[in-house]
């Protein structure tokens, strides 16, 4: 360690006591999280912040020094973002964990940034609200981390993004300052929208210490789930973007390509499913739940499939495990690499016959489930070993490509983090790459806040 | 007019041709927008683009030149923010007026920036569609125009802002740099978010030359509309704010203060309505329609109030009037200053009732009506003569701390302008302004984008 290191960490010790750890296991942890990758060295330390205070100290100090920074929630990002590599200062959130209040008349929550997602959304529903963005990682993920991130789920079809839900952000800019963006209000377009611009910066603007978030009035009425078959991914990808086009608003609309499907049975020890047999899971709420889930049934009938619907909790819960199954089943079988490009609805057939051009091209198998409902795909590949080997590399980046040709995008949900990096100036082009490194520059001139990560 | 703005003006004619005008009535008309105010001095010049390549080569012009641009859609405006005044070259996107493209299986349009809202929604209907920003001035502002200032409107309680409505952007930068901001696909978050920037910037980081957006489904079922009197101001807020709270989520709820609906009876030649009297508007859409205004009426009733709902467009248009004749009524006896705070929606009452103390202590009637589903307030100042009297300076300033003592914001969708530049420091602090003008900087490094305005 360099003698400026050193004298950092001195100074780091002295402002933040207990908050600030050099447990060996805790830094290692740091180096990965839920991407299936990892830094090549450990971190510098780690500052567990209890308080928006702790967050300033250490930034003034890694300031002072250019220590680089790592914002951190519950680490269960797809790309990297979190990763912290040798030298870096992790600045966690993750015991930030107060629900401040929750406003029932305002529809709003104020909570700190290391609040489960899960969690907000159980308080919120004891007063008859909920917490609409529900990222399949909610048990787990902090309301910081998904903002960062800017994180999706399975019911931003019908209620939005997690940048709809926010409403207000505390953020503590690199030099140690604290602000304030956004208001506690439904409405206000005071100045430039610095909120919005926060929600999916992924640590590189700053460090968020304390959110402002919309609550949603839980819908009357029964919730309706079908569970359908389709004879084929086309078929399914084409009654989901008739299904949308009908003007129905699916609470959930989630397809599980063939081979996704075949590895799920597999895992959970059913039996195989029929070849090219594709499954979709529409889930209808509100009081006209029970007419338009027939309305959508009718829409995968008139495709050549056919489900099955129930309003019945319990069993709804039945076939929604299948969905659930599916990180799981492909975590058996080795390391996953998970993309997350999205298309226009309608081009998602075209999207689901691209990956299967890929995939045979570059001999790798890309199973793929889809929030169909918003052209959001997950295209995961499975490795054994320690790193990416480079026909995957080859495969995904194909996929984007191809993602991006059918006026796509490269990430829909997860963000560009460490992994998806060097695909950012394909979709964006050279002048605006350097537009947004200008405005990171206007909140962290000296370029310390997540460096690795974006751009 | 000195040397180098001749030489301006010489290069603007030889890149614009008949696109550049300097017709004195029309130069005249873009000293103003639709606040009232206007500018001392008439602007230099005006480009008519027809296309994005005008406002390249006019943009490209400014900067070699260091001319200030005013960018300008239909010049509704409330906040000045369109006003151009001595040397500045005003930019209009009004004659840019195609629809490209209405894509009704993916829910979008894309359009050039002077198309008309009330156009764009009209061509969007055809299709069994519709566009959500609804702004009481939709028959005359353009896309461009609601886009740059954020607008809000009737309907965004029910479905959202300007913002929750732009997908991508395509900007041409001071310098002339083109670049495309933003995805057509429902999902994404690739880099920064300089769409959701863009959108409310007021001209402050360049002009917005084209636009998708996203179109909603035609609720299915017929609207049920309510117009009903409450007994007192306090009332009709409460129940405002009781009916949000209850889950409910009406199309429309808007309140009209003693005060105006008095001023809007005497301007319909209608009978004086009650002291203290307060009109309250309801509009619920959707299948469950009139169940929600059934229980919306119910609300009113508790609250000391009663109503007439009625299912007939023809009756709800009539309904509608009192609403519609606000703005006509005030402008009919002087010139009007409108304010636009926003506060949390459970503290309308108590923003109505400072409103009242404010009026009382400066000596200025306040006629406000406000988009109660959305805490949004609109204070009224008639006044004579050409300019603002400092009296009603004095208490608009007054009205706007007290919004923001209340946790509200100086503005909810018109804007900051040139009209409020004075009070943003006050909401924003002396940081945060130095951080919207270094992230302007990253736009515009010569800063002569819309320099009048806003930061
Ligand atoms: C099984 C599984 C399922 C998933 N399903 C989904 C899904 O359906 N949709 C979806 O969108 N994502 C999904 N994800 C991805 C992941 O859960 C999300 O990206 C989530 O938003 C990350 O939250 P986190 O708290 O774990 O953040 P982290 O992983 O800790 O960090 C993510 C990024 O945010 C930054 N960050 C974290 N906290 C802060 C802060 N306080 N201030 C500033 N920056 C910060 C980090 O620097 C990093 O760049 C899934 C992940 C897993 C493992
Ligand atoms: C009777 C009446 C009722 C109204 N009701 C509402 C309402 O309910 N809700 C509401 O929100 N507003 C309302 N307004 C205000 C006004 O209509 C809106 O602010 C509208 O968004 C302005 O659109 P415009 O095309 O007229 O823009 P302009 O007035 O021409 O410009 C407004 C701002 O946008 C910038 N701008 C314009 N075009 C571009 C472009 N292409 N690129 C970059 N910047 C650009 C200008 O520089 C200026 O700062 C009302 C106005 C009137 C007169």
């Amino acid at each position: 360690m360099t003698a400026d290191r050193s004298a950092a960490l001195t100074e780091l010790i002295a402002a933040l006591g207990p908050a600030l750890s050099l447990d060996p296991t805790e830094l290692d942890a740091a180096r990965a999280d839920k991407s299936g990758q990892r830094a090549a060295d450990a971190p510098l330390a780690i500052v567990h912040a209890r308080t928006a205070d702790d967050v300033v100290a250490a930034l003034r100090v890694a300031t002072a020094h250019r220590l680089p920074v790592v914002p951190r929630g519950a680490g269960t990002g797809l790309a990297g973002g979190a990763m912290a590599g040798r030298d870096r200062l992790v600045v966690s959130t993750a015991r930030m964990t107060r629900i401040l209040e929750i406003d029932a008349v305002n529809q709003l929550a104020v909570v700190e940034p290391g609040v489960i997602v899960a969690e907000l959304d159980a308080a919120a529903r004891e007063q008859g609200l909920f917490y609409a963005p529900d990222p399949a990682s909610r048990a787990w993920a902090s309301i910081g981390g998904t903002i960062a991130t800017g994180a999706g789920g399975l019911m931003c079809v019908k209620y939005g993004v997690t940048r709809e839900a926010v409403l207000a952000l505390d953020v503590v800019l690199a030099d140690g300052t604290r602000e304030r963006f956004g208001h506690r209000t439904a409405k206000g377009v005071t100045g430039l929208d610095l909120t919005a611009l926060m929600v999916g910066s992924e640590g590189t603007l700053g460090v968020i210490v304390g959110a402002t978030v919309r609550l949603t009035p839980v819908p009357r009425g029964e919730t309706a789930t079908i569970a359908a078959m389709l004879p084929s991914v086309v078929a399914a990808a084409a009654a989901s973007s008739a299904i949308m086009a009908s003007g129905l608003r699916p609470a959930a609309l989630e397809l599980i390509d063939p081979l996704s499907l075949a590895a799920i049975h597999r895992h959970l020890r059913l039996e195989a499913p029929a070849a090219g047999g594709t499954h979709l899971l529409v889930q209808c709420d509100g009081e006209q739940s029970g007419d338009d889930a027939e309305r959508a049934l009718a829409i995968i009938r008139a495709h050549g499939g056919d489900g099955r619907l129930t309003t019945d909790p319990a069993d709804a819960e039945r076939l929604l495990t299948v969905r659930r199954s599916f990180h799981p089943a492909m975590e058996a079988t080795g390391h996953v690499l998970i993309e997350d490009v999205a298309v226009p609805r309608s081009r998602l057939a075209e999207m689901f016959a691209a990956i299967e051009r890929i995939s045979a091209d570059h001999g790798v198998p890309i199973p793929t489930v889809a929030h169909a409902g918003d052209g959001n795909l997950h295209p995961n590949f499975v490795y054994t070993g320690d790193t990416v080997p480079e026909p995957v590399w080859r495969a995904a980046h194909a996929v984007f490509r191809a993602a991006l040709a059918l006026g796509g995008t490269l990430t829909g949900e997860h963000g560009v983090g460490v992994l998806k990096k060097r695909h950012l100036v394909e979709e964006l082009g050279e002048s605006q790459l350097a537009l947004q490194r200008r405005i990171k520059a206007a909140f962290d001139p000296l370029g310390i806040m997540n460096p690795d990560a974006v751009l």
